[in-house]
């Protein structure tokens, strides 16, 4: 055996300690074995994109919803229709074109970031020798205060196939206003861009695509192209089947549950509530149950649609673990979506008038004050936990706001279920032990080596955004799909960014969003789901997947949600 | 791109849904594509096991301390020789005796546990063709109550190269009344064994001598042999050179922390304190930083020895912290091991006083009850955030004692290090930002699968224990050495467990004890961190040793801490 030693990497990927004194400037890291070999990975492209290619066009597109809404908002763009790109006998595009590309991440991170702008440089090494790729720093701030870095083969090397978001950073700002447009067009005419490509979620792809619009509408000649980033795997459609790093984030996480899982069996005496990232939508919960098995899975899109309460989460978790109990387990594994009280209406109602207590009036310490709170929400209120209660009223975000995203859901449930168990021991229906242990699974996940998968994935997005834009296309998102089929026959192409989009009311405006995309309830993961949760409740079906491998037979699976969504639209 | 389908796993390893129906009494799995290729994994052995092999014998052996007092308490075994297996011209050993042997798992999951017991499984199946094994179920409560299974090829195949104890269960009895010796001698005898192996950490090893040394004086056949386990890494010596558990669990910790890290650089504006198990040493927080490169890393033994108080920790951190904002770090990755407050003699001083007062007295809400501690643990406690003075108080355990092990020692931190940050702002002496991020890390990696490296110890441990007790051995640990050398090499024996023991005098008895391998801040993994951590601090030297991988040239490595204590020795 010999030992994972960690080596200095040199960033033209040799190896030594004279590594950090080259480049005393340029962050040089430490490599475990893994990272290095990691790095040596050569990944697969589509066969289309390893020969002379041409575009084909789809017809006209439309919008989400409110086409009439969209077409006004978009009047350069609109109606644009999808780009494909298909085998052609010969090179349709010069290769003696010099292109200036930048490159922004935005948002979360994801695993695979690095490896979509990896492919944007290989293609323009491949394909448009002598161009140039421009990295912003920290996200679309860098576009509008034009900081930047020149990306070369030496300063990207590092990261390929690494998780994180380091290579760049990312970043949260908007480009929204007219003086950020500007900024926007001043740099892009600064350094002569060709094209940018935008990777991020539905807001940053939305964003993406007014840059395009505000670009065409100047007759500038910078195009945009957008790359559908998120672990959270709620931008999604049919020409986009999955956004990167949802793949690597769940495997991630079902690891962790499925050793828990191991935990719990052969302890037998602990239940544990596990809360995983995911604030919107809960794919991620879904994903993690369809790996793993669990005994019970809350999901937020079924409560909202159920108009479940506080109380009936509840009582639906402690029945499950009564009649465990009766059948001998005092044990199990519960998952719950990070967003979970984003999806209780009750839970809203009471926040809102928190709220609105909170920045009229006075906390009085005799309680007077929850005379203010509607029955309902006063109810609500006196049925949580003493901690929860606390947390309501002391902690709040720079507006005065109760910070909900801080509270710990799983913990709240462990404490409320703690109660209803006690009551029903007192009835004498409830005969078991319970002992509550909580988990948050988050940021162990966003920054995981993405798997094969992902790497490959986007490092095909990067790749195709860079043939796009060497196309000369703009307002597309890169879109890569055939994905259950081995990666040589994987298609590539671009969608309208406007196909996506639907309008929403805000401040009296109609503003263009990219809807997320929630979990369905008549999709085919829910439904999978759904016919086994009874059988996983009570008979323990288990499955612990095990750390992501990178090498052998157990490398190459893609995510569940994936493939059945790809199977029910087969 | 080929779907990790879960297959059902029928007994005999054959797969398909008849399974359950085949074995509808029997724990029936599904398991992820990795756990079935695990499942068929061939395990190399120790050359001296592959061949005949007899026993040498060393010099009488002593005890770690007061050899006179443990020669009184183990007068049958006390002076044993180790013993060491090496190759032989012809079997030494009758292959037709038919053994009889039992095992139990005692204490906490660690991963390998499943392999001991097919190691010992296969040497009865190789060497002592029709032998029987019996596991006990449940830990050491299954030996007095005679609870056990056969175990058949069957029963333990689906177990094979799988975390958890699940097999048979674990159980924290221990074997201490002259009743309970009593039950455990009709076990043996109901069973007619010839052998028992115990697995567990330092107390169950203890026990297992104590059990030896029973029937010897009864002068009864069964002998006893100790396997080494605990994830914590505290049960060690030269012959011993590490338990097994520990390296799996580390890499599994590590994983999540470098994943973290990552997240921290990406983003740039988190701290991230992680709070790793390990309650009595803190060898999984000190491998876990040579794996990884954190900023900062406390380490128990340390602040014990440097007799450091509550505030001499937050400063510690406070101060690098400061440090690192002036070079423009506003995030960090500081490692914390679970048992830090049990180091801190002052914090020990304030529980026990604590204790004290809640036994005798009422906790008034004007908190004049203060008063009755003494000054430097009133200055203490009104130093504690609220939450912890709180949980002090509130959170007791059945005997009415505060429950040390329940607090999150990561949150507390946390608030402490902002009070400071927040003074030193004032003070005009810091002028960063800070956020804290709190993780702990523990059951995730108590039943992980295990690593290459812990699958192949424990298969020797198990394999080696079954040669010990078929060659007539009892009282003696199960030892393989040897280990930076490839498997082959390795050496295979058997430590007398009385020469790892000490007395400790408790109610005016002397009672045997194998004391907790600590870290030792002169030995080579300490210095190492030592010689490393003010560059970790400053420099950002992370590394992030990715999820652990069982094929190809990053699954062979071991850990650190047994790597540095190897090369020491040597």
């Amino acid at each position: 055996m010999s030992s994972s030693a960690p080596v200095m990497l040199n960033s033209d990927g040799t190896t030594g300690k004279a590594a950090q004194a080259a480049n005393p400037g340029r962050f040089i890291s430490v490599y475990s074995e893994l990272q290095t070999n990691r790095l040596n990975q050569c990944l697969p492209l589509p066969s289309v994109l390893k020969n002379p290619f041409k575009i084909v066009e789809g017809p006209p597109s439309s919008s989400s919803g409110n086409p009439d809404e969209i077409a006004k908002l978009f009047p350069n763009l609109f109606g644009q229709p999808s780009s494909t790109l298909v085998p052609s006998e010969k090179e349709t595009l010069a290769s003696d074109q010099k292109l200036k590309i930048g490159v922004v991440l935005s948002g979360g991170q994801a695993p695979g970031g690095h490896n979509v702008i990896c492919g944007i440089f290989d293609y323009l090494q491949d394909r448009a020798k002598g161009s140039t790729l421009y990295g912003f720093k920290g996200g679309p701030a860098g576009i509008m205060r034009c900081k930047y870095v020149e990306l070369t083969a030496d300063y990207i090397f590092p990261y390929r196939n690494q998780g994180g978001f380091d290579m760049i950073r990312s970043g949260r700002d908007k480009i929204e206003t007219p003086e950020q447009f500007k900024q926007t067009e001043e740099t892009a005419m600064k350094l002569d861009l060709d094209g940018l490509v935008v990777i991020g979620g539905d807001d940053s792809n939305t964003n993406a695509c007014l840059l395009a619009e505000n670009f065409r509408e100047k007759k500038m000649k910078t195009r945009v192209i957008g790359c559908p980033k998120t672990i959270d795997g709620d931008l999604k459609c049919k020409e986009v089947p999955t956004s990167f790093g949802f793949d690597t984030a769940c495997k991630i996480y079902a690891e962790m549950i499925g050793n828990v899982m191991t935990d719990a069996r052969s302890t037998g005496k602990y239940y544990h509530f596990v809360r995983l990232m995911g604030r919107a939508a809960s794919h991620i919960t879904l994903e993690c149950a369809l790996q793993t098995h669990p005994n019970i899975t809350i999901i937020g899109e079924e409560v909202s649609a159920k108009k479940q309460t506080l109380k009936n989460v509840t009582d639906y978790i402690t029945d499950i673990i009564c009649k465990r109990a009766e059948l001998g387990f005092n044990y199990g594994v519960i998952l719950i979506p990070e967003g979970l009280i984003d999806f209780i209406p009750e839970v809203q109602q009471l926040i809102a008038e928190l709220n609105e207590i909170l920045a009229h009036g006075v906390i009085d310490e005799d309680g007077l004050w929850k005379k203010k709170l509607r029955d309902q929400s006063q109810q609500l209120f006196l049925f949580l936990p003493k901690a929860i209660q606390e947390q309501l009223l002391l902690e709040r975000d720079p507006h005065g706001n109760v910070q909900v995203a801080k509270i710990e859901t799983e913990k709240m449930l462990i404490q409320m279920v703690e109660t209803e168990l006690e009551k029903r021991k007192q009835e004498g229906t409830y005969k078991g032990q319970f002992k509550g242990q909580s988990h948050f699974f988050g940021y162990e996940g966003r920054c995981g080596m993405p798997t094969n998968f992902d790497s490959t994935y986007c490092y095909a997005l990067g790749y195709g955004a860079g043939a796009l834009l060497h196309s000369g296309k703009t307002g597309l998102i890169s879109s890569v799909g055939n994905l259950a089929a081995p990666v040589e026959e994987w298609t590539v192409g671009g969608t309208a960014l406007t196909s996506l989009m639907d309008v929403e009311r805000r401040h009296g405006k109609f503003k263009p969003v990219i809807k997320k995309a929630m979990v369905e309830l008549e999709g085919a993961p829910f439904r999978k789901f759904a016919s086994l949760r009874e059988e996983w409740a009570y008979k323990n079906r288990y499955i612990s997947p095990g750390p992501v491998q990178f090498i052998g037979p157990s490398s190459n699976g893609i995510n569940h949600t994936l493939l059945l969504e790809l199977g029910a639209q087969a």
